[in-house]
C-alpha cells in the first residue's frame, strides 16, 4: 500500500489526489465534461488538503473555506468513462492564508494515455469551528529554497490586491435584472442569450461545515455560463477558462443562490459570459446588502472532431453592452498576448 | 413568458424562476425526462417561494410544507439537454395557506424553440420553525382586481373540500400486500406488473428543514408507477398526467418511505395506475396509525417518433380488480369529457 | 507531484487511490457512513485500476466487470466530513482474472487522526468492447516473489471453487415473495422487518459500458439490508461484515433491479440478512431464467458512544425460517472461531 503511505502529509509538499471516473451525469449531451464538474472537484481536493493542514499546529479546529481561485485554462475537454485525477499541494502559506495549486489529468483507462487538462491555484483561509467569524492562524510549511518562498510571496501580494479591489468594486455592482422572456429578443444580442438559475443549498452542498462549499458554487456559474453560450451559438460548448474569482461572503445552508449569466464580448472563435452570484437568505433574516460574486468565464464551440467552430458575432444594442464588449475584448487581447509571451519563452 | 418578468419578487404577484439543464440521470432509457423530475422541480420553486413569502412580515420563522397538488398534465416529454424553465408565482392567500401556480417551460436551446410541457397548482402552509406542529398565519398578497381575489377564493374552498374528503378516505384503505414473486404470473394482470420500492430518508431529501419535501415523495411515485407501466407494456413509457394529490402526514428525516403500484385500468392508449406511500418511523417510537397517501398517475408508451402506442389490455382477475378497472374507466371518461369541453371553450 | 507521478500504474504492483469527503447524503440519521458507500468506493477504485491494467497489452480494448468480492468486515464506522482514502493495488493475475485488494482509511481533516476501516479482496474478469460476452486474456503482473506469486494462485483456486459451487445453488434458489404488508406481523418475526426495493437502472449506473457496475449492485444491497436491521431493533444500525458475493451475470442499462431482504439469525449483539438480487428487462426481451445473486450482510446497532447494544432475538415462525437460522448461526460461529484463531496467531 505505497499510495496509502504517500498521503500522511508531510510539510513541506503536502499533497493529495482525488480521482473519480466520469459518469454520463458529469457531461454535456456531445459526451464533454463540464467545466463545472472539474472546477468542483479541484476544490474537494483544496478544501481537504488546506483544513489538514491548517488544523496541524492548531489548538483551535478550523476548517478551510475558499476565497480565491486563480484565472485557470481548461487545456482539453474530459469525456464520459475517462478517469479524473486531481493532485494538490501545499505551495504558499501566510499568515492567514493557503495557497494550494492544483494538476488535473485525464486518463483513459482503455488507451492508458493521459494528459494535462487544467491547472489551477487557490487560497484558502481557515475559520474558526467554534466561531466561524474568526480567522485563525495558518501553520508555515517549509520550502524548497528562499527563492520559492519568495515567489509565493509576490504571488501573495498580488493575489490580495486583486482582492481589496474587487471587493470594493463588487459593492457597487447592481446585479442585472436577467429576463428571461427571450422569445421576442432578436438572436445574437445580449438579451437572447441571458440566462438565471437558483438552487437551494442542501446539506450535501456543505460537508465539512454549515457553508456553501466553493466548488458547488463554481459549478453552478459554470453551468449558467454554459447554458448563455450554448443558446448564443447554438453549438456544442466547452468551457476555455475561467478568470479569476474572489468569495468576499460565506453562503449558508438553507440560503437560496441565484446565479445570472449575459455574454459580453465574442471573438471569432470564443465566447466571453459574465456570471453574477447573489445570495437569498428564505428563512428569517432580511435580506442584507446584496453579495455580488462575478466572474467571467470564456468558453469555444467545439465539431465532432474537437475542432474550434466558428462564433456569431454579438451584437450589442445599449451603450452599456457596446462599453463592455470593449472590456471583454481589452481582457481577450490581453490574454493573448500573455499566452504568446509564454509561449516565446518555453522555447 | 410574464411570470419571468416579474421574477423580483413584490406583492401581489411574487414570482421567480428555477431553470436547469436535463441531464441523462433525469431520463428513461429512451432520453425521455421523468415526470417525477418535473414533479420534484415543480414543488421545489413552490416551497422556496411560499417560504420566503411566509417569512415576509413574520416574527416566527416558519417554513411552507406541501399540503396539495392540482391534477397537472404533461403535454409534451422533454429530452435530454433540453432546459427545464420552472416560473412559480403566488396566485392566492388564505389565513393558513398559500396558492402557487407554475409553468414549465421546456427550451431546445440549440434550436432556441421553447414549449409549454406543463401546469401545477400547488397549496403549501407555513408550519413554525420552533414548534413543526404549529402551523403560522400567512401575509396576504394584494390582487389586480376583486375578481381575481374571488377566483383564488373559490379554488381555495374546492380544494379545501376535497382535502376534507380524502383524509377521511385515507384513513379507511388499508395498504394492499405487493407480492414481488412475479414469475408465476401471467402477462397482463394486475399482479403481474405490480411493483413497491422502499426509500430511505436522507438529508437531501429535507434541504429546508427536518421533513420530506413534497417533490422528493411525489418523484419517487413517479418512479413506481414508470416501472409498473414498463412492465406492462414492456415498450418505452412517459408520464402523461398525475391526479390531485394530498399531503396529510410531515415525513420525518430517517424514516423509511414504502412506495407501491399497482395497475387500475387501460385504455387503447393509455394506463392509470394507483399508487400508495406508506411511513415507516424505523427508529424509535412504535408504529403509528398508517398514512396513505394515495394517487392515480397515467402513462402513455411512445414509438422513436413519439407517436402513442397501443396498449395491451389489463387481464383483471378478481372482483376488487374488475370494480377498480370501472372506477378508473370513468375517471378516464369524465377527463376526456372535461377536456373535450375545454377544447371547444377554447374555440 | 508525487502523487500523480505515482499513479502511473508499473507492474507489479500496479496502484492507485481515490479519496473523498463523506457527506451528508453518504450517512445514515445518526452520521454513520452506510457500509454500502465504502463498498461502491471500493469497486470504482477496483473497476479504474483493472480496466487499466487489462488495457495494457491488449490489441483488443476491454473493460473489468467484478466477478466476486470476498468476505469484507468494517472495522470502525465513519462520519460525515471525514476523508475516506481507498487505495487498491493488483495482487494477483490468472489467465482470465484480476485480483485486486484495496484498503480504506478514514482520515479525520481535524484531528489528523487516521484509522484503517475497511480491507477488501474484488475479483475482476475482462470482456471485449466489440463483443460484451467475449472474455479476454489478462497481462499478467510481476510478484515480489515466488511465494507471493503461490499464495495468490491458492486465493484463486479457493474462490474459483466457491464461485462455481454458488453458480449452481444459485440456479436453485426460488426467490422469496418479500409481502410488504407488515402491519398485521409480529415485530421481531421475520415477515416484520423483510424489505424489498426496486431500481431503474440509470446512465449514471453504468459509466464505463452499458452493464450496471458492481459497486452500484452492492450498495444497493446494504441499503435494503440497512432497512431490514433498523426495522427489527429501532435502533441506529452499521454494517459490521458483508460475506462473500459473486456476480454471475452482467445487468444492462434500462434494467429494473429488484433487492429483497430478510433477517436469518442474530446474535446477542449482531443481526444477520440475507439478500437476494433479481434482474427484470423490462425492456423488450422475455423475460430469461431468474439470476439470483445472494449475499448475508452483517449488521450491529450502535448507541451515542459507538458501544454495541442488544440486539431483540429473531422470533422464528416457520420451518424455513428456523433452518436458515440454525445455518446463520453455523456462520456466525465458523466466523467467531476463525477470528480467534487470527487474533491468536497475531499476538
Amino acid at each position: 500500500m505505497e499510495g496509502a503511505a504517500k498521503s500522511l502529509c508531510q510539510s513541506p509538499g503536502c499533497s493529495m489526489q482525488v480521482s473519480r471516473i466520469m459518469r454520463p451525469d458529469d457531461a454535456n449531451i456531445a459526451g464533454n465534461v463540464h467545466g463545472g464538474t472539474i472546477l468542483k472537484m479541484i476544490e474537494e481536493a483544496g478544501v481537504i488538503i488546506s483544513t489538514r493542514h491548517c488544523n496541524r499546529q492548531n489548538e483551535e479546529r478550523c476548517v478551510a473555506v475558499l476565497a480565491r481561485v486563480e484565472r485557470t485554462d481548461f487545456l482539453s475537454p474530459m469525456s464520459i468513462g475517462e478517469v479524473a485525477h486531481v493532485s494538490a499541494e501545499i505551495t504558499y502559506t501566510s499568515k492567514h492564508s493557503v495557497e494550494v495549486q492544483v494538476n488535473v489529468m485525464a486518463e483513459n483507462i482503455l488507451t492508458g494515455v493521459k494528459r494535462l487538462t487544467n491547472r489551477a491555484t487557490l487560497w484558502y483561509v481557515a475559520l474558526s469551528m467554534e466561531n466561524v467569524n474568526k480567522v485563525v492562524e495558518v501553520p508555515h510549511i517549509q520550502y524548497g529554497s528562499p527563492e520559492d518562498q519568495e515567489e509565493g510571496r509576490k504571488r501573495y501580494e498580488a493575489q490580495k490586491l486583486d482582492r481589496i479591489e474587487t471587493k470594493q468594486r463588487s459593492e457597487d455592482i447592481i446585479l442585472p435584472a436577467i429576463n428571461v422572456d427571450r422569445q421576442r429578443k432578436e438572436p445574437y444580442t445580449v438579451g437572447y442569450s441571458q440566462s438565471s438559475l437558483i438552487h437551494l443549498v442542501g446539506p450535501s452542498d456543505c460537508a465539512l461545515h454549515n457553508f456553501v462549499q466553493g466548488g458547488v458554487t463554481m459549478k453552478l456559474m459554470d453551468e449558467v455560463a454554459g447554458i448563455v453560450a450554448a443558446r448564443h451559438c447554438k453549438t456544442n460548448i466547452v468551457t476555455a477558462s475561467v478568470d479569476a474569482i474572489n468569495f468576499h461572503q460565506k453562503i449558508e445552508k438553507g440560503s437560496v443562490i441565484t446565479v445570472s449569466g449575459r455574454m459580453t464580448f465574442t471573438s471569432n472563435r470564443s465566447m466571453e459570459i459574465e456570471v453574477f452570484v447573489d445570495v437569498d437568505h428564505v428563512l428569517g433574516r432580511p435580506k442584507e446588502k446584496a453579495s455580488a460574486v462575478t466572474a467571467f468565464f470564456t468558453y469555444v464551440s467545439l465539431d465532432k472532431e474537437g475542432k474550434a467552430l466558428p462564433i456569431p458575432m454579438l451584437k450589442t444594442q445599449t451603450e452599456d453592452e457596446k462599453r463592455r464588449f470593449e472590456e471583454g475584448k481589452t481582457r481577450y487581447l490581453n490574454t493573448k498576448a500573455k499566452r504568446m509571451a509564454g509561449a516565446q519563452k518555453d522555447q
